[in-house]
């Protein structure tokens, strides 16, 4: 299976009075790409939450090359790095044009519906198993 | 009880490429005073929610007089028009230095935990009268 | 021509607490629908702040009937309603699958780089007729 | 000169439908701690913008320890940690009771107008000399 890269123009509301988009909001641009890849891998956050399954964010790193601005066209590529069922990570690069804009990671862990650690292998094999295999291509 | 006015300072991700703050959080200007105001009557959402009632907008309505600008210091006022439990209404003004830079309104109405509309004289009798007397003075 | 209406899906970001979009985000979608029908006749807002034109907010209204949640693909119809040259008026509605969400509008006015009004008419009259004929149809 | 910390409660457009504090909010949190300490030492953002000085970030990370919910009031100490007038860093500590939730670090860099990176000692000694003393405590 081929993964789409995700796609969209920015909106005038993530701008900031620097004219610029604000730097908060790739954080929120890679989790777009991000849920956008697992929906594309078939564990979408809506059929995981409906399994038990939140995956709360661990830590989160941006770094910032070149500003984007409002109606600049971006793509975000998601590169899922590790996976253990008990932690997963993944990378990111935003580009515009020929330009990579910002590129950064995030890491996550499961848990369940009372924010407790879960490890997926056992709770969830079917899961597990779906995206070890996203993981591994 | 005398409900003092909700004031912060304009936050610098609030502001857009205009250089004023967006227009869309001034709603959430008006979210925050009021659920400021609503704790101040020992009714916070916390609470209210903790007790099964959940208190969604039903409409929002601001109008832009001046710009506020980073950093600038704001007070909202809240003012409880309507209470008939089953629908609630406020008014807003939001002023800077002497000057109103936005006023509105919000509505609202009373739901259980699965978002269906409860008649808050019936399901929370206590909290109806300690809402009424908010809105009585 | 044919206007296409502005569509896409729910980010998870733009939910809240109660499981559902936080309101103010429906001002923000509305934002999105106009600026992207603005695009459409060739008055964007790119192009327009180049003019030395800024189209601020005057009001804004919403009335919330149906909770979008997570993931939900919706649509959103901007109808333009009124426009004078100093003033211009849009009505709303965000629609998904068959259902009407939330309905609204909002009014704008025209203001040069240093927020003082401008009669579009005079000062532009090339957009004034772009716009004017947008209106029209 | 003593350094408050910054302090307030999570607001509820700041929960997600985890009915927790989004993670893309903490680095918003950083920017409101991190813009209050540069106004105690007399470099607010506002006049910093007015010299022609504008800071954005390079980079920023967060790490999530303890989740934040609505209502929560939380404190961020800011430790300004580098500053050699082409590049400043930052560490924070998001601490609620007590109990630490969130920690990480901003850089920024210099730049006027027209986003063209500034060496502050040569362009502004006096706002260099300020910021440094700070940073030297």
């Amino acid at each position: 299976m081929e993964i789409k890269p995700y796609e969209r123009i920015v909106n005038y509301y993530e701008t900031d009075k620097m004219g610029i988009v604000h730097h908060s909001n790739y954080i929120r641009y890679f989790e777009e790409a991000r849920l956008d890849f697992m929906r594309q891998i078939g564990c979408g956050a809506f059929e995981m939450e409906k399994e038990g399954v939140i995956i709360p964010n661990v830590d989160a790193y941006a770094r910032y090359r070149r500003v984007l601005r409002f109606e600049d066209r971006f793509s975000v590529t998601v590169r899922p790095i590790e996976f253990t069922g008990v932690k997963m990570k993944f990378e990111y690069e935003i580009v515009s044009g020929s330009e990579l804009c910002c590129d950064g990671y995030t890491t996550h862990c499961f848990v369940n519906g009372a924010m407790k650690p879960i490890i997926l292998k056992h709770s969830h094999p079917d899961l597990f198993k779906r995206i070890s295999e996203a993981f591994d291509k």
